[in-house]
């Protein structure tokens, strides 16, 4: 039997069975200290995948940066600078010629999605993104679920300025969003959702 | 009469006549430290105006930088950090639902425009904008001229990949090219330009 640091035990033959599955789970929640990434890296990923396919164009854009004081006896060292709010989403390209804008979130609940985690600038700019027939949405990972869902923009927005809630809960993912797959390349494969939701319009 | 600093003089008649156009030429030359910046803050003012009016949406990328060290003993100061070569061009965003990507370049010859002012990872990625269907030029400043152009990227990339010149004459931005309109508001009005020449497709 192999114990594993989430205080179960397996025999390797249950290991094996469920391995495909589990093991990215596992590898997941040994990997805490990480979690906060691992959504980033998986998007960034496939959208590497993408790209080298020519299956879209999306990419994640860099922080802004303020710079203060630049230390150019060495090159060009950054000595002094701080991190300034996005005034946009993460995430934009092009796919078939459509504008594609999102934002990548992550919860810790099961039961709902807070929408104190989106800031207004972001609704703002998703708004502004829609009102000119970009393809807007959040990709939105349950963490403690393992589940990740592609949600429109225009639903989002709707619950953040007209709903009573101040969350999303999670039945309304499984019943309006679209789990996205998992798996080892792409490892979020998203576009294929995209191009259900969107594919015809 | 009234003695300018690049050594004309001009009474206040003439002054009256001339100023609208020569106002903003001299503004220009008279700060030729900040001429760096004058196409970039044009391109951003006008940016803002199109936003502002919902015109389109189009952003400049911020700069990709690597951080080295964060101090978090007063928030979160960088340290140390230093720059990264961008991947992707500089300004992307949407306009009437489709993808636009663009970057923006400024020569002080009067004669040409030196292909090598571009980086091969700007020309791969503007082949694989358009290879999606993506809207994508160049808008390049011929600062001795006081002239903007913008020129599609197709023709762009052509001349330099299959060209047998390190250049592109300034004829040939004359001819194939289309002059952007500069003013008060927007700065630099190359949105009428985009709907001419990609309106229809």
């Amino acid at each position: 039997m192999i114990k594993y640091s989430n205080g179960k035990s397996y025999s390797p033959k249950q290991i094996k069975k469920t391995e495909d599955k589990k093991t990215v789970s596992l590898k997941r929640h040994l990997s805490s200290a990480n979690r906060g990434m691992d959504l980033e890296e998986d998007i960034n990923a496939s959208n590497e995948y993408y790209r080298e396919r020519d299956l879209c164009l999306i990419t994640k854009r860099p922080t802004p940066i303020n710079i203060v004081k630049v230390d150019y006896s060495k090159g060009a060292i950054i000595t002094n600078a701080y991190f300034e709010k996005q005034s946009t989403t993460d995430y934009n390209g092009v796919y078939k010629g459509r504008y594609i804008d999102f934002e990548a979130k992550q919860t810790k609940s099961k039961t709902s999605f807070p929408l104190a985690n989106i800031s207004k600038h972001q609704i703002e700019h998703l708004k502004k993104v829609l009102k000119q027939g970009g393809i807007a949405f959040f990709i939105i990972e349950f963490v403690l679920r393992d589940e990740v869902y592609l949600l429109d923009a225009k639903y989002v927005i709707d619950c953040y300025e007209n709903g009573d809630r101040k969350s999303i809960p999670y039945e309304k993912f499984v019943e309006v969003g679209h789990k996205i797959k998992r798996g080892y390349a792409p490892r979020l494969d998203y576009l294929p959702v995209i191009e259900e939701i969107y594919g015809k319009n």
